[in-house]
């Protein structure tokens, strides 16, 4: 039987509920959203005890279908003040899929401050204290769970940031290797500290097993999926390179945020790509490590193990967004330094996006030296600590521009923005603005569609965003990684097929796409309801011009506001 | 000649323009909210080139009747992020108009962060360098500006909190005791130091001397006004108590925010009531003093000065709202500790309301012990230093709750709410979040129809919100003093023939309707186009109820979100 979750943490009953076909046949993001649509009023606060915080496992998850186990978080997002949702890798997903459940929904707020952790065992759930918890980083909090729920146990949890409530606090999954894998974006960390739960526990229980609808059939399918994923011309640039594989290309496109949004390219760009990453791991063996899965089956494996120089893991995974925010953009000129914050944003529990829009703003405005990796250290440590500046880092890059009076703030609709200058990447600009989900490039990234539409011009930069948004719905909705869309690109009949086989539903083609739209048009609608419909990029990225382009978003705002998704 | 001047920073130069009759038939918040519809793009960054920073006499300024030299300033708000008047009593606005200027603008930004001063000494203007006053606080440069251009001198400046763009600053004008008066509200402090404008100085230049268009018809009209202004039966009672005449009866009522808006009135009344300000002053002597006027000509003359035990001053004027935003929120049971965060507000340029209401929350939070005023001392001084915590608390309650990750956020419309919580006086809930002006009870104070609509009441109130939102918007424009509106709202016809008896113009009684009603309209128009459309308060006003009288705030949303000013 596959189910949904309810936590209500105003009592602490916990009630499983038979998924019906309504929910059932969405899953990932169509779901959360669904649900916050739903069920949550648009106008409250989001870390009030109206608010809902949901996990859901994607359509997908359980088919074993390569990279398909991705978890999304969704709630009202404290940093947006919208709809959000934000995914990840990790192992939680497909054990809570094998328990039954398909989707946990947090509601209420406890009266007391004192931390929980749900744990799922099998068909057994319960909310257990979590005090021994608080005040604990994300490595110390999986380690002591590991130790009380077994070491192939999954574990979501909050850090420091998250239990503070600050809007750039992030929720992290464990993966294969112990490492952490985060739902960073939208603040939704904070979510979870507002409802004092520290932690779930997915404890590898295999008496439990959920039955496909028709398990013969889906390895039948599975198989031939899978090989589409191996036939990737892409997959072996991926397993070296991960996605840093694009630095130099992003960095010639002049797109790459630099010193604080200040430049679209770094001169050393070399001691940071994707290359230099690859030759460093390889050379500095030990526990380092290229083509590192996140989840269990990845046939990808784009992660890898960033060791020091003696060999010890520093972090695992550094990416492409990572490098640049907390690298180019912090005028960072080597990948241990950026290793070195990456870690400390995974253990605090703090988006890296977010963090390093804020960090480069600090150093915009002369608190912190451009490239000085002990201060930014210093100033993460006091998120850790709790300190006022401390918090004003946790709280996001808008309230840290609002606090130090710049208008220099790198943001879209509230959310510091990835590795994609709009000024030189005009569609994801579109997309920063326009998608539900505010800044993010999971929403809808024009770099793959560079030779097709110019990223200087300001033609066709908002049809292009809008298709990219429903593509990036329907893999959000899947549950599949954004490197394994191409058989989903290419055979959505095979998709609805898989989810079929699994879930005993009868999906087709066009119905995924529906469910896509569907879904973009009930985030539209909630953000409307919420008041989240400025679709404007902060006043400087109309008027500064970036180098070396020395362009301007400019992309008409007719067109913009014209935009229907969904 | 009745000039417009504008100063523009982006080049340094400053233009004289003759006003015309569309401009010169508006005054005070009529004025600034004209110019800032139609020339400012609502969607600018508030502390950008777009936003214009205004002051504008009031149209009745220079007919010389009591209490009519209110200055206006206006700017898009960095607080609300919509438009914003506020206004302040001080001798700078009688200066100002003596010279010939009705109204000045800012405009642009200046590529140098050097600080300015404009100085006014008759038809002369100049920018001059303020560098010398950098970081000195208001009463420092009260004092220095007056050493360099006369004992005399109207002067508006900004402290600390201005300087550093802080989004609950506030500007400041000298009263003809040398003490400070605020344009406390919105954050226009900060859109003055944006634009490196440290000061306005208007020198006490005779020789130039604007005549009214019929003198001896306007003396014998201003004989009349000011006849009932004297006549008023509160004029004693305002006398001698001033605006903290009402305290007794607000904590009757319920309705005095205390302890950070968890209670409705104070157990320590008598120790913070009108009646203890006044005796106190009386007793103490020394540079004490009842009835202070706070501008040339008043004959109300409801400030105070407020001495120490050895009869120094500490502050001038203590006033109602700031009595229990600093007091009673505080839980702070003496006017001595009260007078003197008072007077560090005013010296660091900080609205005194804001304030209150962010110490308030960081009391809530456990941050500091309800009642301790040396750490609010240290707290408010680090404002002045720019620290993470000053910086914080500068920028406004919402910011403040925000970092510190709490829901009891007491603004309306992002601007921290005055002296009268919204679950007891219900018509001020109304206004907070109808008002252009946002959470501001001189947008339409309910308070003086408490005998005609029950203020605990759910009916009425947006009707009664309504109307006084006129009233105040009439009050605003004129420049006149809410406690001489009693000859306003008797004879409009007589407010008329003084204005046009001054400027020229030919005015009716309808008119000034029309005028405050169109101010509104525009004011909506602007706000609308900036995205400001909310018109909910923060969720625990709905939900959290507030002793002695255990109410929420429960005005239907359908008659609010109905509700159409102008």
């Amino acid at each position: 039987m596959n189910q949904l979750i309810r936590v209500n943490l105003n009592d602490g009953s916990i009630i499983k509920e038979k998924m019906e076909n309504e929910y059932l046949r969405k899953g990932g993001r169509a779901l959360t959203s669904a649900i916050i649509n739903g069920e949550v009023e648009p106008q409250c606060d989001p870390l009030g005890e109206d608010n809902k915080l949901i996990f859901a496992a994607g359509l997908l998850t359980g088919t074993g279908v390569s990279s398909s186990a991705r978890l999304s978080a969704g709630a009202k997002s404290p940093l947006t003040g919208g709809i959000k949702e934000s995914n990840s890798g990790g192992i939680f997903s497909q054990i809570m899929v094998r328990s039954g459940i398909r989707a946990l929904v947090f509601e209420g707020l406890p009266a007391e401050e004192t931390l929980k952790v749900l744990v799922i065992d099998g068909n057994e759930l319960a909310l257990e204290d979590a005090s021994y918890l608080e005040n604990k980083s994300v490595f110390e909090t999986f380690q002591s769970l590991k130790e009380k729920y077994g070491e192939k146990a999954g574990i979501v949890c909050i850090g420091q940031a998250g239990e503070r409530k600050l809007p750039a606090a992030a929720i992290l999954s464990v993966d294969p290797f112990g490492h952490a894998r985060a739902m960073a974006r939208g603040g939704l960390g904070a979510v979870m500290g507002a409802k004092r739960i520290k932690a779930i526990v997915a404890r590898d229980n295999r008496d439990v097993q959920v039955e496909p609808a028709n398990a013969a059939k889906l390895k039948e399918l599975r198989k031939k999926f899978n090989q589409m994923v191996l036939e990737d011309p892409r997959l072996e640039s991926r397993k070296q390179y991960g996605t840093a594989a694009i630095m130099k290309a992003m960095n010639s496109l002049g797109a790459m945020p630099t010193r604080s949004f200040r430049q679209g390219s770094f001169e050393h760009i070399d001691n940071i790509s994707g290359e230099k990453l690859h030759d460093t791991i390889v050379e500095r063996k030990g526990k380092g490590k290229v083509s590192a899965p996140c989840m269990v089956g990845c046939l990808i494996s784009c992660g890898n193990v960033y060791p020091d120089t003696r060999g010890e893991a520093i972090v695992s995974t550094l990416q492409y967004e990572t490098i640049v925010l907390l690298g180019s953009n912090l005028g960072m000129d080597n990948l241990d330094d950026i290793a070195l914050l990456n870690k400390l944003c995974n253990d605090y529990g703090l988006d890296t996006i977010e963090t390093g829009c804020v960090l480069g703003i600090l150093m915009d405005v002369g608190m912190i030296e451009y490239g000085d990796v002990e201060k930014c250290v210093e100033i993460l440590k006091e998120v850790a600590s709790g300190t006022p500046l401390g918090r004003i880092v946790g709280s996001g890059a808008a309230v840290t521009a609002r606090v130090f009076g710049t208008i220099r703030v790198p943001v879209g609709r509230n959310q510091g923005l990835p590795a994609y200058d709009p000024r030189a990447l005009k569609g994801n600009g579109v997309t920063y603005i326009t998608s539900p989900m505010g800044g993010d490039h999971t929403a809808g990234n024009a770099f793959g569609a560079r030779d097709k539409v110019d990223p200087l011009g300001k033609e066709n930069q908002v049809e292009l965003s809008k298709g990219l948004q429903v593509d990036c719905a329907i893999v959000d909705l899947l549950g599949i990684c954004l490197f394994a869309r191409t058989p989903v690109a290419a055979d959505m009949g095979l998709v609805a097929d898989l989810i079929n086989n699994l879930l005993g539903l009868e999906l087709n083609k066009e119905s995924i796409y529906d469910l896509a739209r569907e879904t973009l048009r009930l985030e539209e609608e909630f953000n409307r309801k919420a008041g989240l419909t400025e679709r404007r990029l902060p006043e400087f990225f109309y008027k500064e011009k970036l180098p070396p382009h020395n362009t301007v978003f400019d992309v008409p705002q007719e067109e913009i506001d014209n935009l229907q998704l969904g």
